[in-house]
């Protein structure tokens, strides 16, 4: 019976996961970049560390970075459990690594229309990959009651 | 020895995450939903694009369902490790699908509270959810140290 | 072939995922009874319920606690993916074992230092915590190829 270390799928998840967690430690880091050049920060301890300006609100250019990052998050977690699961349920090797392609397309599309405030492609891009979510998840629990019944 | 793939627990487990999961990704939706209906958008270009107004922060009716959704990702991720590394540990099946079905039931009472804006009923529902998730934590650990040392 | 299960960095991943997570259910309860102790909601219902006042933005002394815990949420989430792919990977125990140690305690260092308004202190602990987690993906895909390679 395969498990997640001996799945064939384990090479192509485990390379995008970190291409989508590079992307999202990249936004993590760009927001604090951003604070500090624009010289505002809502921390006020930075405010007086870095010689800058404490507000209670983020300016709005740190705000599109951090809705970016955010929404990667909230998209990878679910991802990341249905993806690992999948390995775990021993599911269609060729399902599998088209649908982990295809959140892994979604996704940097979604952060490139994001950051360029395109509003059709960041729509459509998030709902390929919400979408592809939904299918691992079905595909995966299918196949997991399918051997429990074998 | 037990491992994940072949974990008692995995169908009942995965199962869990997927329910908690497509609660998730349906707030994720209603959030997206509800600005369009309201015509209010936090990034202009979505004003501009769906006939809208640019508003700096989310409408109320918003926000809930944006922190219904937060309030679940901030809890499935714990839940989510805990449960996982527990099927690793080969810990109780018993115990282990008394979390989980608790967890779960706990996690949609929470939704439904929030939404409904039953306030008592939402504090006893996070609360279950968070017990529940140290619970699972211990025994884990428990386990697996336990393991270790035999 | 190693896996998750009877990798030796199991019983170390574990320990170090419940001390980060329960540090985290620390501070989900924490914002919630600050909120309770100043009597200002961010939800209505609570205002009525427990006779305090509606704001629309939490205090700033509730914000400080969110934030941190926030900030801890979103690099757990990369911690934990990328660490549990290094132990189905197989990868260096004694490395993994390193990256394991210096990720929980520069979180640690930085949940006082946030919560404790030391502005460098807090930068340093979490580019520590941001380095680690890279550390942890590179090494895991690595190992991942060689072995697919072998």
């Amino acid at each position: 019976m395969s498990n997640i270390t001996s799945s064939p799928l384990l090479p192509l998840f485990a390379i995008a996961c970190v291409l989508l967690l590079l992307k999202a430690q990249a936004l993590a880091a760009a927001t604090a970049s951003m604070r500090g050049n624009l010289k505002k920060f809502v921390n006020p301890e930075d405010a007086v560390w870095l010689g800058g300006r404490h507000v209670d609100v983020d300016d709005e250019r740190v705000q599109r970075i951090f809705r970016a990052h955010r929404n990667d998050l909230e998209n990878f977690l679910p991802f990341f459990a249905a993806g690992l699961l999948y390995l775990a349920s021993g599911a269609s090797t060729i399902a599998g690594a088209a649908y982990f392609l295809l959140f892994l397309v979604a996704r940097f599309l979604h952060t490139f229309a994001y950051l360029n405030a395109m509003a059709r492609a960041r729509r459509n891009s998030f709902t390929l990959g919400w979408l592809t979510t939904i299918a691992i998840m079905v595909h995966m629990v299918i196949a997991i009651l399918a051997r429990g019944s074998a």
